[in-house]
């Protein structure tokens, strides 16, 4: 592509040669005469000097070096987005793949794709231009929308429903019973019912191995433009509103509620029937038993406002030296008031 | 059904028209006039004076605006078995898919089901009623009893043995080999080899996405009742207690022994070679290094008693505090007692 | 096996009986008169006295009570070797079985196996000796080199690439997208093109359910030697070191940077673009969120050094005492130095 071409799709101002024939993108150091890379300021100068790259994406102002540039206000932002034009996802040709079993009364859009041994239960619906990879199953009357991507190992059980332009890494396990017991009188445990479902909206992408179980009664939701990193548990009957981010390994205990663009950091766990509001967010490792409201940041477990937080953090690292501090004022204490003495 | 059949089945009193039909489950917010729903005490009763739902589950003398009743001393217990009555699982039909590979050896009663694209080795066997879902792959020599639900995506290695009624949501992984190197002269890993099995006896349920991993010799068993969450990790040769709960993301070392009717709470992590009583009960993150004595009960990381725990969390909510006042007292002290001059 | 037979492959001396017949390894208490066991030490001792091994490991001194021994100065880990002689695999016969999915343009080698409901993609590759277990599915250019074993509800997505003699077990999940968000202008994520691949080397084992994720641009890789544990997430970019080892349900953010020979405990956190340097540990449950230097040992969440990590433990446990000795002493000055009158 020429950079000239990027530019205008970019929507950015070029300096330089818009003639120069760009292929790829790649890191700084990783990149040839063809490729584009970026830098986002002065932490990346030494490597933007040594980098081969042919292209560049640069703030305003940092130095290219006599390459062409493309200047953005946003480099990281705007590099992605070159990223995407210049490796666009191989074309897949729709149509069943002659292995894949499909039961006679799903219904699968002529310009969907059906996998090697991908399994469609009865009922089940795949919209146009969806992909089912090698070997995905899905459980009678699920519902894929338009432009999906479903790797292979996914499995999603019965009557999920999943929204449009959703892509489920490998590996995904939708629908799975929730975790639900009572005691019996016998102290054996009686299960729960879980007969509810999951639904899942657009623009969803969920990472490998992850796991949301469907509801006890009712729905867990996992609202619109929702991105879900790999080996996280979303509990049953969870509400996961929308553009929320949750990082890897992370878990969600039954019933949580997040609102709108909530962040979760990596192994966050929150207790059953917690609720965060609108855009809080939750550091690493966090532990959340209480609710949190709209716009907080949790810290640390049981997660406590940032300030507390950082308030312990700082007298936990002081706590060695003050027990010192302790012992030489109890010494300086009993010279002034000398203690009884011992019987 | 009547309401009166369900009472009947139930063992429960009924007050007012046990004629009215029932024909599902559901929360006091999202029942309508044929749903049964519940509520257990007091901090139910705004959402039970507000619902739509036809029939109620509840405790004595909680008023039921009129509407038919049936009474019970433990009413969430016996809403979900209302609700399994309500909500039977459809009848899957018994047979071997066409499209299954099961090799000639292999023993299927003729009353289980065996699903579209499923594995099931040489020398396997499943028995009646059992159900072999989508996908799910037996390797050479498992034993599956009766009434047994195996979901996509599951994989049980060679000579995994599994008893009645046991329910694998999809994606369990059992039997995969156990975590076990010896460092070689050279600094590389020498692998110690995993030719044990995994027992799991009556009644089990395992979540979505669980690893349990063969023994290195003999067994890792998961004894009968055992209930476990998603995304939870049991090393080789552990052995779990009957009628134990495993909530999600936890994690067993090698060789753990729980005793029966332990509870781990979530992301629980069991260091190898520790046991726990039995009735022992680990709260949410704990860390269990030491073993555990039989009724107690763990919390923290590394876990000690709850007494020590409560105490120990108390302690560092007072300590940014108790550092200032550790400086006033110095200054105090410096006051009644001036140090030396600085040299 | 003669015992002596043993002795020679595993290079140790033998005392007593050579021509006795040793057909399995077992622990000391569950092995029969056919059995090898091992001791290592003093605490076996008890063990070593009540067992009914045929045959024993057991360093120089300690005594075998008259049944024949092999003698060593590493009885674990020749033992371990022991094992594995005595319990080879079967052998898997070559072959494709007629039920998978192998494209026209793959190449499988006539002394690879391809199991049953196996997927292989087009362009892909699996080399002599290689086994691909049922329903294991290879995206399109995916190369296995020689010896290797993939097992069922693997799936290797497009252009990984993996060495000779690799393991991967049950559910491994290789090359998803990695977790690449940026914030669009609309307050919705724009997705990080992850267009890179995963490169593991020879000789690497990687258990249940772990997922390891592709590149943004270039290669995560996994060097050769590396063992990694169940239901691990490496995350794109990341570069794991010779002979490292990572303990179960650990987690590495994108770009971390692994030494050789780092060892990584059960439930290790590392965040993003973080670097542990060669022979480098870090213990049970770290949360690792700067560089760790080459050889250092770290522990704790933020992980800090082992010296000041103990200190802190051992503080923490002072902390309840130390809250009254400090109130005490306040009411000490307080006598001495009598506060103001309150207003």
């Amino acid at each position: 592509m020429r950079l000239s071409d990027l530019a205008e799709r970019l929507g950015l101002e070029i300096e330089g040669d818009g003639d120069v024939q760009v292929t790829g993108a790649a890191p700084l150091e990783a990149a040839g005469a063809r490729d584009l890379a970026f830098a986002a300021g002065a932490k990346w100068a030494d490597a933007l000097a040594a980098s081969k790259a042919g292209a560049l994406v640069l703030p305003q102002g940092m130095d290219a070096g006599g390459r062409p540039v493309l200047r953005s206000t946003r480099p990281r932002r705007d590099f992605a987005r070159a990223a995407t034009l210049l490796h666009p996802a191989p074309p897949i040709a729709p149509g069943v793949h002659p292995s894949a079993a499909v039961e006679p009364d799903a219904e699968i859009h002529p310009e969907a794709t059906v996998g090697a041994r991908a399994v469609v239960g009865s009922g089940a619906r795949v919209g146009a231009r969806s992909v089912l990879h090698a070997g995905a199953v899905l459980y009678p009357r699920v519902e894929i929308g338009q432009n999906c991507e479903i790797h292979a190992g996914c499995v999603l059980r019965e009557d999920t429903r999943i929204g449009d332009r959703v892509v489920l890494h490998p590996g995904v396990l939708i629908g799975g019973d929730g975790f639900g017991f009572e005691l019996g009188d016998d102290g054996a445990w009686e299960k729960v019912p879980q007969v509810g479902r999951v639904v899942i909206e657009d623009d969803v992408e969920i990472g490998a191995g992850t796991t949301v179980d469907r509801a006890a009664l009712g729905v867990t939701r996992i609202a619109r433009g929702v991105k879900i990193d790999n080996l996280v548990q979303v509990g049953h009957n969870c509400d996961i509103g929308e553009d929320s981010l949750i990082v890897a390994q992370s878990g969600l205990g039954g019933s949580t509620r997040l609102g709108r663009r909530v962040i979760l950091m990596a192994r966050t766990g929150i207790g059953g029937h917690v609720s965060m509001g609108d855009g809080s967010f939750a550091g690493v490792r966090s532990g959340i038993v209480r609710d949190v409201a709209a716009g907080q940041r949790v810290f640390g477990s049981p997660a406590t406002t940032e300030q507390i937080w950082h308030r312990g953090v700082a007298a936990l690292t002081r706590l060695p030296a003050a027990l010192k501090r302790l012992r030489r004022l109890e010494k300086r204490v009993d010279r002034l008031d000398p203690p009884d003495e011992p019987a």
